[in-house]
């Protein structure tokens, strides 16, 4: 493993100094052999399958592991779409001159070899490889045994674009070793790895927890509200509320949790009840005495990330208990209020303790590419180094460049 | 220790809205009333000096460890300092409207509760807490038991200074069990602990590495290097080659190892050697060559931080070996070139991995104060969240704040 990350080491030193002109050439140049290479990344796709299969592999996380011509052409115009995104590298952050004349300014570069851990999709190999040669730190990738063998395909394509333009093969690095101990090795390589981001379940945060050493960054849950206020246009909340929950309830920036101000609980329950026809709501007292399709919480409800089509309900005594309760349940990853009130607005912002906050606008919108980043390597819920959807910016660091004229201190 | 905790995330959470001028007013109320129990402090900190003593402590950590009235008002007059800074929260970081009209904010907020575990001197206790309550962040802090009695006295009054303005005392937290136990249990309350900032000897990062689960800086080595290249004027390159060296020794921007180029270094070595009077030189053979007085660096002598009047000597074939040798044994902290040639400085910068490259000046100037942010927390070894001097914008991090009218995603 150490071997693996010295070689991961020694070519982001080259890439760091590759100009972007060179890694968008290997960007573009990865993706044209990836798509050539789809016979061959589908055939080590079948052999993925197949093992699942025999294992007993759920349909659900089959169905993220397969590819099909089409998903191979995605990858591809992935990596395409992040070479024309602009170079985060070499931009001066900010720059001033101290009184003494000496000249301070921050540069930004690469963090240099990103380490990323990762499940069954095997489309992270090229979307994470993307990211990190754009910002010119070297991909250094562990992914799950059940994708192995796709993994090794896709990685064989985008490597053989690397050569390609003259940059080394080594800034994608891809682990064969699946076995936990080797990734608890991994999380240890401090001398090797700059950024570890894990991506996967609580199993494997627990596992980063107890076992890393690295630097990390987490891509956690999101148990998000929607908190509809005294001061809502019901119209446009129940449009929000439908949105944050139907539109995709699998993802982080679904909405798990409703909150209303009693207020107007009576008035809009009813309707989001009928709204959110299919799915399971489950509530506290004050909402199923509104309305009685609304089940009994369990305990645990309101802090549940429930990914599917539930969501628990809640009626706030006030706008300050709606924003207790959601600064209690939540997760730190997207909160919403809909209000029409400007001070409403501006206490829920203020005080609710979350990547993002969203003022009458679904939780949904909490994304890299909604943001116009133009690609995300995820969510991040921790307040250290990057908070909310991580681009192109949050896999760089800065560097300080001071100039003198013979300065010393005295 | 995690009721502890959850006091002092009590209080982050009133300090997060609490204004601008009330935490400053908190800050010159704390300055006087810690003033004004100078003696009780002074008697608090004979106690400690007794007990170190007792316990055979040698005298380099009596001195950090022993106040005198002198130090106490320096304290004070570190807290109305950081009172006038300007106050990071709140500032718009960034932002923009999308395509959708969307508009995303990208706020300044504070991190919540910033965990401090150091080592024997008292004054970090006023000082951490100074830096935490600008930023309006809890400082929940963990000295060592050889300053505990000086600490609780700081602590005192630095809580009286909060209530007097109508702040909760929780800010500022002290963690009186001072045991080893205590410490691995304090670095694992994810639940509380926003961000810890270890200030220690290796033990201490040794510990955080192995025991801790909540998010951490750490405020690394210096092995630093000044590297005088052949283009370099050799009376600048002397004056900051001693500056670096011999201004003080004990402190992390020191400069610990010279490396010379070969054209110049028949001549300037024997300057310097001269210019280093008393500083213990070991070097490579080539400077030994040239320099008899210069000792044969033992193994490992390169990659150490001597913190000392010690210095090492290389003597680099070319630019290119130069800035590998700093690589290789640098530990990312300060690293300057000497050069009046701008494609060698071009080089240096660009290639050197390192929170701060100074060129024409002393690595001795990598420093909050000297970088002009008023007051430092500590300096970053790290890539992730912090690199170089920590000042107050390194104790906050940020907040999407996004405001639509309905928006939904389609």
């Amino acid at each position: 493993m150490a071997a693996l990350g010295e070689r991961a080491k020694a070519a982001a030193t080259v890439l760091a100094q590759a100009p972007g002109a060179v890694r968008d050439d290997a960007l573009a140049s990865a993706a044209n052999l990836l798509e050539a290479a789809t016979d061959r990344v589908l055939a080590a796709n079948c052999e993925d399958v197949a093992g699942a299969e025999a294992a007993g592999t759920s349909a659900t996380l089959i169905d993220r592991l397969r590819l099909d011509a089409g998903r191979v052409s995605a990858m591809a115009a992935g990596l395409r779409t992040v070479a024309a995104l602009a170079d985060p590298v070499g931009q001066v952050v900010d720059g001033w001159v101290r009184p003494n004349g000496l000249a301070v300014e921050r540069i930004r570069v690469p963090l240099g070899v990103v380490a990323i851990i990762y499940e069954s999709r095997p489309n992270v190999t090229s979307d994470a490889f993307g990211l990190c040669l754009k910002s010119a730190n070297t991909a250094f990738l562990r992914g799950s045994s059940a994708a192995l063998n796709s993994n090794l395909a896709i990685a064989e394509a985008l490597r053989a674009g690397l050569v390609a333009v003259g940059l080394p093969a080594d800034a994608l690095v891809l682990v064969t070793d699946t076995s936990h101990g080797a990734a608890a090795e991994f999380m240890r390589l401090r001398e090797y790895i700059d950024c570890l981001i894990p991506r996967g379940g609580p199993a494997l945060i627990a596992s980063v927890l107890a076992n890393a050493t690295v630097p990390y960054v987490l891509d956690g849950d999101g148990n998000c509200h929607v908190y509809v206020d005294a001061a809502a246009d019901l119209d446009m909340a129940a449009d929000i509320v439908a949105n944050a929950k139907l539109s995709r309830p699998s993802v982080c920036n679904a909405a798990e949790s409703l909150v209303v101000h009693r207020d107007v609980a009576a008035s809009f329950l009813p309707r989001i009840v009928d709204r959110l026809d299919g799915v399971e709501l489950v509530g506290d007292e004050a909402s199923r005495a509104i309305s009685p399709q609304i089940g009994p919480a369990g305990v645990g409800d309101f802090s549940t990330e429930f990914l599917a089509l539930k969501m628990s309900v809640a009626v706030a005594e006030s706008l300050d208990a709606a924003i207790d309760h959601v600064n209690w349940h939540g997760t730190g990853h997207s909160e919403a209020i809909v209000t029409g009130d400007l001070a409403a607005a501006r206490e829920f912002t203020r005080r609710v303790d979350a990547a993002a906050v969203l003022v009458n606008a679904s939780t949904r919108f909490v994304d890299g590419a909604e943001f116009g980043f133009g690609a995300e390597i995820g969510i991040s819920t921790q307040k250290l180094h990057a908070r909310g959807p991580m681009g192109l910016e949050q896999l760089t660091t800065t560097k300080f460049v001071v100039t003198g004229a013979g300065h010393t201190r005295g």
